[in-house]
């Protein structure tokens, strides 16, 4: 654990160069928009422990999987995020001197992410070795409105001299990921251009053998040169190297003169335009851009942000940390995907860092969606949705190759583009529970907007793929005479191949029972009938199949202690708790596999994400019994886990428990707990966050189509205030130890439940409770 | 399957050049003598397909350990297998023109594998492109008797014509191994020299970072040339490039005459000299063997292996291709381990390829340790376990990287010297019965020679290690009320992380019983004492754990079927028999991982593995329910399978099982049934074809001192005959369909027990029953 970040509420603050840890604060102040981002590096020459880092949203290349063993049905690729061309350089030459933080002497330093305005800042004062003392200021963004380009300002004062400068702003392809297997590089230089103050570079991805399409991305620049804020006249002398344009200007900066370069960037990707049109829409785009101006964009920019702080903000007071976390995470939420584009989804190092490769996991549907559909336009979510729908073909083939069939449909475990790229059995083949959370989503959108809509048009042929795979994949125990699971790995990554484990029994039951009442939601309709028709579906022959399941499943459960078994057999462990084992913890870092495995210890929530999933299914009381049971057994050894635990925590009024957890989730990164931040964020689990102080603290909940609130406050905190979007309604709900005040932003008058009672909020108004 | 070798009794003949095959035929005509072998090459260039191989025992790189997904615990590398410097290459130009049987049109061809004689013998004329005709007749052996050592005779006769040829006999070290990850090569130069007809090369292995010595290898070669048998007059030009040394003759021969070369080899490894004296042993040794020549080196090597006939041929009259499979597998036993050096041990591929790293799995104990009981001086058994005692202290290091404790060993899954180095986390970590194997071994040794000394020698110190690691690695089910195990994979690798596999439990149980029950015979020892007092042995505390363990293990077993159960849980799954998927078979190259697992197909004898071990436990009633029950779902898709069944359906009287099986193991690399001949031979199941005659129709077991038989003879065979050892004793066992004569050879009188009854066998008598 780390704490070298000030404390503030809506920046994230380096007071002070921590040289040390630059790649971790590289990590924690990452710029994204949806469609690009990048590490929060230096704009010049950095020789100290950094990564550089530039991703663009939906471009990949397919790595050769590689495994000591191979088993039959591995996925032939990795896809693998790609580090891409960094458009941020500006290289700075003081005489001969280059100026590189590592080499000089930092007299003061301060970077700052900006969180409100989506801003990355910097303001450092520096001595050379020669003596020379400069200011560097800089500012950039990664635009939220023009969402393929970036800008920045970059200021430099030379304070005790007067010296010709050498500013070089470039275009740099030569990049390779740090996590590739033999230092390869995955791009080819296509094209490149320079004139006065632009650049152009257009890279593709390496040829593969995977019929996977080479990406193309054109990178293009312009930079514009001021002195003291006023124009000024300047040479530039277009560079260029292999993956490398530049520009080069010499220019005479006097003491105390403030040399300014605005550097505006753009990146296209060729999942977006014609290879061919790349080019000219590039220049289009930068002429559009730098016409602009910075100023202009900047103001934009930050008009984005303020309307989805106003959307999804969380304001907590009397805990400046808590309320540091908690914006930390909804912020890089908002970075990584806005869903404006249906083929992109939320990978787990979002634009921060490449580490693991994909961009979606079963994190954005258990984890993501519940944070879009209340923070975000209706439409996210169903994005979110459509994207699994678009890859249900790819799904079907995923389950062929495993030796399903009639159109059974498997989604994969780490995905980018439908095929599965993950390569650990036990998970790939194995964790299957991931395709009942992604009917589960669809469950969960409609509930929460109403929008049942979705279900026809393309909810319905999802279900009927996913019950499809269930009904195959369970088999009838003749021994039992029930239905069983065999050979899963659940949630609990920390069991492999296990038989029975009742999570994901009971998610595919669940998925079995809401196919069959979407179907009679469904019946009659033409809709209907043209699903039956195109997925050659046996209306009798399924529909009683998936009933004989639903009733006769096995569910292990142990009668004494009354709990619900993680899985068949659990009990035969030694049950111990995680204090019996202090000395050992991380398990995953001191304990081999098998130890692992055969012990009782639990890395995520497993039996208590089902029930967190289908609480209503269950009584407080058994919810309480299971959480007793196997919370103490939980060494939270997911970043997806503490989250579950603390919505839970607070659903049974165990209110320490709920807010330790909360801790645990809410500055995982910036206190970097897990000692990997500096390999970037865990994306996905700051939705859980998010959650576990609305759905947990504040119990937001929508039953029969009504919004429910049972807020509590931590008595750790004076007050905490959250916004949500409730089927065309927006809600500022704050809640402090005297009471809770729910007002209505919006022009719709919404009922809501609080505490079990209903409530009207009149459009504009707000009421107590 | 194919089938283009010619079915002889003593010999494996190719007619006729199959140069699509020729990698199949090069493993099957592998020579080795224990230190070293090589494939079956040609010694002239050949740009066709071939496997170049050759191998020194004992000689490895350590090579990292790449996997997907790291788990801890997982071995830093891997030891490799590596082929080392080819010594077999003779060069032979005509003129202008290459001898290379790729671009010659071969006019008639034979090579042959002389069993009896362990020479490789080639016969062959060609025609170059130019017309010319030559004969080659070449014939070598790797040196029985110096067994560092090879010899080659190369004759070559124009037949049309008379030109000047130009020969060059080299030792080449520039070689790679096909299996390694990037086409490295592992061998540095360290040293070579020439002169007029020696030439020698000492390579040495790459550097690693574990710590794992760097072995140096130095090969030496002297040639000498002849005409028509005669001395002759001819140059030597020493020739010499990185890795490479030679000697290059020019020299006219004359139609109709025949060129000789001898080429002597010698191959030395730093494990058996000291490194600076490497080049001076090798000069004295290659004098010595050059100055013996070739007939006279030819003549002691084929006295050995006629003395290792007379231990360990078995004859099968009326069947010439079960007499062909049978030699051809105890041949290549006894090429792969002599029992010479305890510090080696059995690789699966023996010095045939180099697929797979390691020398050593549990097959050396379970399937190659009765064979060379019965066929061997009683000190190869010996050897076989010292070598594991001589391992015992990596083995508890090895135990403690996985968390046991207190001198808690477990024994590697695959090592070379006794460090684990396989990679996969169900085999690695939880296919722990290998210890149970090593632990029966010495039982299985004690028993059959009477050697009661090698207990308090070195075997009880491994049978307490091993003891120890099952102590710890059993739980106690608060449920079951009874000692479980948990999270293993048994001898039958389709199930993975499976609870209380009933063999693994068993064998578990068996030697925590043995290990009291040696401890009880040792009783009041001086031994027995000093062992109490090295181990920390805390006599009474860990005699009754154990105790308490053999009283109340689990053994899942099912009261209805009267079955023992694979594991728990077995009968969950859908029973059906393997002719249910004949379509699908071979599942493992068919299904996916995770199918095979929840499948109940069982890839090698499991439970029928446990009953054949310990048959005296259970009734044959019990077994044949057992076999009956587990047989028609074994897909024997691991080549250490059929044997075990063999064995099993001979004692419960299903002869048709039982011959089914043995021709299933007895021509598995000869009909190369799995399609994998040409990565090199199965040697360690080669045992268990042995065992299948000897065991299994002739149901030899040795009990209470005293050898028993119990013979019949499959009805598609007219008699077969085999040789054993037996304390002294050597018998010549011959069973006929009208009875059995068993010969005394030697000068011991024994009495054995035939068919139930006491029969005395005079020394060199013949008794018949």
């Amino acid at each position: 654990m780390k704490n070298y970040i000030t404390h503030d509420e809506w920046s994230i603050v380096e007071d002070g160069f921590h040289a040390a840890n630059n790649e971790i604060t590289e990590s924690l102040m990452s710029l994204g928009n949806g469609r690009m981002g990048q590490r929060g590096n230096f704009e010049e020459q950095y020789t100290g422990k950094t990564l550089l880092g530039n991703y663009v949203a939906g471009v990949y290349f397919p790595d050769k999987t590689r495994v000591g063993w191979w088993k039959n049905g591995y996925p032939n690729y990795f896809a693998k995020v790609l580090n891409a061309c960094n458009w941020t350089g500006i290289d700075i030459k003081i005489g001969d001197e280059t100026l590189d933080l590592n080499t000089c002497q930092v007299e003061d330093f301060r970077r700052v992410l900006n969180m409100q305005e989506g801003t990355l800042e910097r303001i450092t004062t520096v001595q050379l070795a020669s003596g020379k003392r400069l200011k560097i200021y800089s500012k950039r963004f990664c635009n939220m409105v023009d969402d393929e380009s970036g800008a920045i300002q970059y200021s430099i004062t030379p304070l005790d001299f007067t010296d010709t400068f050498t500013v070089t702003p470039y275009l740099d392809g030569n990049i390779s990921n740090r996590d590739s297997n033999y230092d390869e590089t995955f791009w080819n230089e296509i094209h490149k251009e320079t004139s006065f103050s632009e650049g152009y570079l257009v890279l593709e991805t390496k040829e593969n053998p995977y019929g996977v399409e080479q990406f193309q991305v054109a990178t293009g620049m312009a930079f514009d040169i001021k002195i003291n804020g006023l124009k000024t006249d300047y040479q530039s002398l277009p560079a260029r190297r292999e993956k490398y344009v530049a520009g080069v200007v010499h220019i005479e900066v006097k003491e105390g003169d403030e040399l300014t370069i605005f550097k505006y960037a753009v990146n296209l990707s060729s999942t977006n335009y014609e290879k061919d049109q790349l080019i000219p829409e590039a220049k289009s785009y930068i002429k559009r851009i730098s016409e602009k101006g910075f100023a202009q964009l900047y103001a934009e920019h930050v008009k984005a942000w303020a309307d989805k702080w106003e959307k999804n903000d969380i304001t907590i007071e009397g805990d400046i940390a808590a309320q540091q976390g908690i914006r930390f995470n909804i912020f890089h939420l908002n970075q990584t995907y806005t869903g404006e584009d249906e083929r992109l989804n939320i990978g787990p190092k979002g634009f921060t860092g490449e580490k693991y490769g994909g961009s979606t996991y079963w994190d954005t549907e258990a984890y993501c969606i519940p944070f879009y559909l209340s923070t975000a336009d209706e439409k996210v979510a169903r994005n979110l949705l459509v994207y699994r729908h678009k890859h249900l073909q790819k799904a079907i083939e995923n389950a062929e190759k495993l030796g399903f069939s009639g159109g059974a449909a498997l989604y994969p475990m780490v995905t980018m583009n439908g095929e599965e790229c993950h390569n650990e059995w036990e998970i790939t083949f194995e964790e299957i529970h991931r395709n009942g959370a992604i009917a589960f989503a669809i469950y969960d959108y409609v509930r929460y907007t109403g929008d049942e809509s979705y279900l026809s048009e393309y909810g319905l042929e999802v279900l009927i793929g996913i019950s499809r795979f269930w009904k195959q994949r369970i088999t009838w125990s003749a021994e039992k005479k029930q239905f069983v699971m065999l050979g899963v790995t659940g949630p609990n990554e920390y069991e492999n191949n296990v038989n029975n484990n009742w999570y994901t029994n009971y998610i595919a039951c669940w998925t079995l029972r809401y196919t069959l009442e979407v179907i009679s939601k469904l019946w009659g309709t033409e809709r209907l009938n043209e699903i039956i028709f195109q997925t050659h579906f046996n209306l009798n022959g399924e529909m009683a199949d998936w009933k004989n399941i639903v009733d006769n499943m096995h569910f292990p459960y142990d009668p004494e202690k009354q709990v619900y078994l993680q899985q068949q057999g659990f009990l035969d462990k030694e049950i111990l708790t995680v204090n019996d084992i202090a000395d050992h913890r991380p398990i995953n870092q001191k304990w081999s596999w098998d130890r692992i495995l055969r012990s009782c210890f639990i890395k995520q929530a497993d039996v208590l994400q089902g029930l967190y999933l289908f609480e209503d299914d269950f009584s407080t009381e058994e919810i309480k019994r299971n959480f007793e049971f196997y919370e103490p057994m939980t060494v939270h050894e997911s970043s997806l886990s503490p989250c579950v635990h603390s919505i839970l925590a607070a659903k049974i009024g165990l209110k320490e428990k709920a807010y330790e957890m909360y801790v645990r989730t809410s500055r995982l990164d910036l206190d970097d707990y897990n000692n990997d931040t500096e390999d970037g964020l865990h994306i996905t689990s700051m939705a859980g966050t998010w959650m576990s102080v609305v759905k947990g603290f504040a119990g937001q909940r929508v039953k029969d189509g009504v919004l429910v609130l049972n807020p509590y406050i931590p008595e750790q905190w004076n007050s905490y205030s959250f916004r949500i979007g409730f089927r065309g309604a927006l809600l500022r709900v704050e809640v402090t130890q005297e009471g809770v005040a729910v007002e209505n932003i919006s022009d719709h008058d919404v009922t809501i439940l609080i505490k079990g009672e209903p409530l009207l909020i009149a459009a504009n108004s707000t009421e107590r409770k």
